[in-house]
């Protein structure tokens, strides 16, 4: 594939600026690209399903940037269903790893994303086997498409406070749905608004007068004739958005909407033809659909978004030259300026941390799954739930804030969306909100970790996890020269610490409130802060025990993920000094050996910051940039790609209308 | 006007859950209003242009969220021109208060922004008399429309680097115009797209085979008669951007443009017709002119965005509701939670801080300029450009990140374009680049610190708002109860430290290396990372210090405005205490002090906060947001704006073209 090629370029020869800094990296850059795709065979698998993506024009993104919100729509259309009918005809297995990386690659720009996300899971997940077998093939095929109906206007996060109802009729034997609000209309859900016919609506389910909480009902929403909107149903695309511009959110209201009983998702709960409610077995087992999707969100869509503005931004901080760095000579590469180092490089290392750390939460996933589904032992749910809620909150919040490091470090051309970068950006940021709100996770973490500082008081034992809150810890940082804090213990204690103590601090806090009276839920408002900054410390602590962890199980590549796992490490103390220098774990001169030996890590990682985003391993289509493609020609390709905006095409009917004639004056005048 | 009115709403009352929070403000929100807007004569003019504006159809923002690009930019040019020809039939005196404020209240939407505040003003400063009354008629009247076209595709804040020539032509007697490298077009000047006809292009002149440096040329690029580009000119739109998807801001290749020698701005240097070069006096004056644009952009751009986000979240938290805080009880409004409460009062704090800033900084302003014009005395200049080049860094960085902090604290809807909120993003975080990289900036404002430092050391007096690096500096901080960190010298005080400190230290590390024989500029790049820091702690101190003498200023609306400086001060040691904890100037004792200090506070502005947001006094047609109106009805106007959506008019061809076959299909098998 000529994206990887050495020398060559649609502009000629690579740009000797990007191409010198290839020259001799300290590592072999192939290795990294297998450890990052977890072996060479899924290289090799990914490798050959970009190739089929990247030559079919139907998957191009070229115009993507120029095109309106209805085009956008109607290519994340065309290309769902075109993915679809290609995977078909190449024979690739359902769920097999080429589909999985197509998805992966492709998934954000196409249609159906809920469906097949979570509309789907959700029958398979809660569905009956019967009802599994109606649907499924169907929506497997595109032949329905439905969307998940849960957030509405009034309310999110908070399920219980769900609106909608569902009501058993028991003289027609079916149930009854009703928006009774505006604030209770669906709102946001992904597909409704101009694709699905189907919709999973989650509604609060009464029979016998009784309100029997959350229910997923199946509900038939458009005609499969002519694909209009069926009685009692309002539907409509709720308007544009910060980003996800293809995608057709929309709301949906009910105005005594009958479904056939059947329609209720019924593997855990049943409502019989009397209206008797029958719960059978726990729907426990149904929060690892939740952890799963958390855990993808990480992995798939934060990770590589910050990877990819990494990508950008150090490919064109290589080519960009500005200002004299020395007096006299050529104007210096931006990525030499130490300020330059200080935005970027620091971000590469972030997003090592959190793919390692997305790997290691997708195997506890699984395990916690085999244990659930062999032994029925669910007993690490807590502990994954805890985990998975708040890294998705530290991780999307720093991805979100990374990709902006990384868009602004481009200076002007990075508020071009051409770029690449502001798309990264609006798409990124909204996972701090979907999926849980990030402080609401932070807050739902935190209630674990409080619990489990009471069984330390009890003497219980704790999961692996947060086994720390039971050792003894150190009061004191030992180090004594700058070169101590290249040792993982080191950093590894001090991020314990900080974890230990923010943890700690929040309990006496609370205890004492309630001590003092204060009601309880007061108590955990006015701690609320200090909690969720607990949460972050304890994740913090978490990822870089698990970026350590991993560099040691990696003898062939160490040295370059080592030393990004210290600079992830040490720039973490440094933004969060107050946390490490509060008690007097650390000193002002110790915090000056951190500065100093990050400072020296920035140098380092510099001379190896082009090769190291090479193996990330993005063929230009995928970053979709006009200035980080492989072959470092920016002020080209910026050039080529802005000539074809629409608007150079089109007349200019503000002239006309409004300038022409003040304009035609001046001619005598001049 | 209706939306000041306390009890109407197009949806019937006012929405309850805001009305309750207007019952009894603890300060005469009137007079609030007042000092902000700078007196109640301001007040008063203030509001009869915004009832101006409002009433006229052509400047509603109604369907803007709903626009093409196209669609946009003719709207821009429309009103634009239109405003034009409204000041002239009101009779609003030339630059008179109404005519600012319509600017103010409109710029940001209309066209000819670069055309009235750069393209102008240049003709001004550097034209001489003859320049002057030859164009800057044509240009108010809008007759012509000329751009401003500095930066370059390969060079922004870096002037030295610009490529363009003009190289003057002993033979024809006028100027050349190349762009001699792909790198060396101009790129991102606004109006030139589509608009302008007339551009001043900053290029290197040479004369005599000699190089003399940048200088502006008036250069006409497109026929007065028919709007076409003029030959040996190339022009496009550089296409979609994150914001101002209003402007046109564009590309100008030239190839042998000759140009008139009148056309050279001539106020300070001159070409003969020989071709001899001629400097007459120092175009220093010509910095104010870039200092008033960054100062201007402060309060204008910065500050007005982050007062409208604050506005919108704030009103948007009392009436959304969400979760039980207390158990059994009502859901609580989401303002009532400390997370909440802490993400957004804050921000309030610092529109305050940087509002009082910004005045304080145009009144030094205005002072050099009389100083300069009346006794020629520019020694005040330097001061004034590190303190402006400084604070635009650090306020553009607070402004930018406080406007996301409100957008995300509204959850999914503020994801929305409705809300409004997105729009402020996208369009504030420019300004981190314009008029001056921020990271640029900050170095600017650290060579003049270090300048300092050494008049320190020789003994030599220093402008005022460093004095303080000559003055004595207290060791520790003596705070010994929580209420102690209500005093402002407390504060001021650490401020001041800190500030010192890092100055200093910053200071120190250069001339070690410089010592140890390292090169002047690796020294300088080495601890670059350290002076930009230095830079933001200096301009935070000046900040604080600021709102502290306003509030003194300020008798009869003390106490709240009091309130939100401590809460601005106490903050920002929070989230800096790192830099306070670091030499043992505060103890982590203390910052427990200001931990608990700054909660109580939180809980005494959280009261007041709807009545501090309605004292901005925006209208809601200037805040265009579905969920920040006055009236509180987030929900109801939510829908209704989405219904308005074009998706929702328009044919699915998506549908027509894709699924129809498919869904017909499963019709037999539901």
């Amino acid at each position: 594939m000529w994206w990887r090629g050495p020398q060559r370029s649609v502009y000629g020869a690579i740009n000797p600026d990007i191409d010198s800094e290839r020259k001799a990296p300290s590592f072999d850059v192939e290795k990294l690209v297998n450890l990052l795709d977890g072996g060479a065979d899924r290289t090799r698998t990914r490798r050959s399903v970009e190739h089929v993506i990247n030559s079919d024009a139907v998957f191009s993104r070229e115009n993507q940037y120029f095109l309106t919100l209805p085009e956008r729509y109607e290519a994340a259309v065309k290309g769902a269903v075109h993915l679809r009918q290609k995977m078909k005809e190449l024979g690739w297995i359902e769920d097999g790893p080429e589909m999985k990386f197509a998805f992966r690659i492709l998934g954000g720009e196409l249609a159906f994303g809920i469906h097949n996300e979570v509309f789907l899971p959700t029958i398979t997940g809660l569905g009956t086997d019967a009802q599994i077998a109606k649907w499924v093939p169907l929506a497997k095929d595109y032949q329905i498409i439905g969307t998940y109906a849960q957030t509405e206007l009034g309310h999110g996060t908070y399920l219980r406070g769900l609106e909608t109802t569902a009501t058993f009729d028991t003289s027609s034997k079916d149930f009854v749905l009703n928006t009774p609000e505006v604030s209770s209309m669906k709102w946001w859900p992904g597909d409704l608004g101009r694709s699905a016919n189907h919709a999973v609506v989650l509604a609060q389910l009464y029979t016998q007068g009784m309100c029997r909480g959350m229910h997923a009902f199946i509900v038939q929403i458009r005609s499969l004739v002519d694909h209009s909107v069926l009685p009692g149903i309002k539907i409509g695309d709720i308007g544009p958005k910060m980003g996800f511009e293809h995608v057709d959110n929309g709301y949906l209201m009910m105005q005594n909407v009958h479904i056939p009983r059947e329609n209720m998702l019924s593997r855990y709960s049943e409502v019989t033809s009397d209206g008797s409610y029958i719960k059978q077995g726990s729907d426990r087992i149904n929060y690892i659909t939740m952890v799963f999707t958390r855990v993808r969100i990480i992995s798939r869509e934060l990770v590589s978004a910050l990877s990819k503005a990494c990508v950008i931004a150090i490919r064109y901080s290589v080519v960009r030259r500005q200002s004299e760095l020395k007096p006299g000579e050529m104007e210096a590469k931006i990525l030499d300026y130490q300020t330059q180092q200080q935005k970027l490089l620091p971000q590469l290392a972030t997003t090592f941390a959190c793919h390692f750390m997305a790997s290691s939460l997708e195997a506890f996933c699984n395990q916690v799954n085999v244990q659930i589904k062999t032994k029925g032992d669910a007993s690490s749910l807590p502990e994954l739930h805890a985990l998975s809620a708040g890294l998705k909150a530290m991780i999307s919040e720093s991805c979100g804030a990374g990709v902006e490091v990384c868009r602004r470090a481009c200076g002007g051309h990075g508020y071009s969306l051409l770029s690449g970068l502001p798309a990264l950006y609006t798409r990124v940021v909204a996972s701090c909100t979907y999926e849980g709100e990030n402080t609401v996770m932070q807050l739902q973490t935190a209630r674990f970790l409080m619990k489990c500082l009471t069984k330390v008081d009890c003497g219980e034992p704790l999961p692996q996890s947060v086994s720390y809150l039971s050792e003894p810890i150190s009061l004191h940082c030992s180090a004594k020269e700058k070169m101590d804090f290249l040792k993982p213990f080191m950093y590894i204690e001090a991020y314990k610490h900080r974890a230990h103590r923010l943890i700690k601090d929040a309990g006496i806090k609370l205890q004492s409130l309630h001590q003092s009276g204060v009601e309880q839920y007061v108590a955990w408002n006015s701690t609320s802060v200090q909690l969720a900054r607990a949460t972050t410390a304890h994740c913090h602590y978490i990822v870089v025990k698990n970026f350590v962890e991993t560099v040691k199980l990696e003898p062939e590549i160490q040295q370059v993920i080592k030393m990004l796992c210290d600079l992830y490490a040490l720039t973490g103390i440094l933004v969060n000094a107050g946390d490490f220098l509060y008690d007097g774990y650390m000193t002002g001169k110790q915090l000056d050996l951190v500065n100093a030996s990050q400072l020296d890590l920035l140098a380092l990682v510099r001379k190896d910051a082009v090769s190291i985003v090479d193996a990330f391993d993005y063929p230009d289509q995928q970053l979709n940039s006009a200035i980080g493609n492989y072959d470092g020609h920016a002020y080209q390709r910026l050039f080529e790609w802005a000539q074809k905006a629409p608007t150079n095409a089109k007349v200019n009917l503000a002239y006309e209308k409004y300038l022409k004639t003040q304009f035609q004056s001046a001619q005598s005048k001049l």
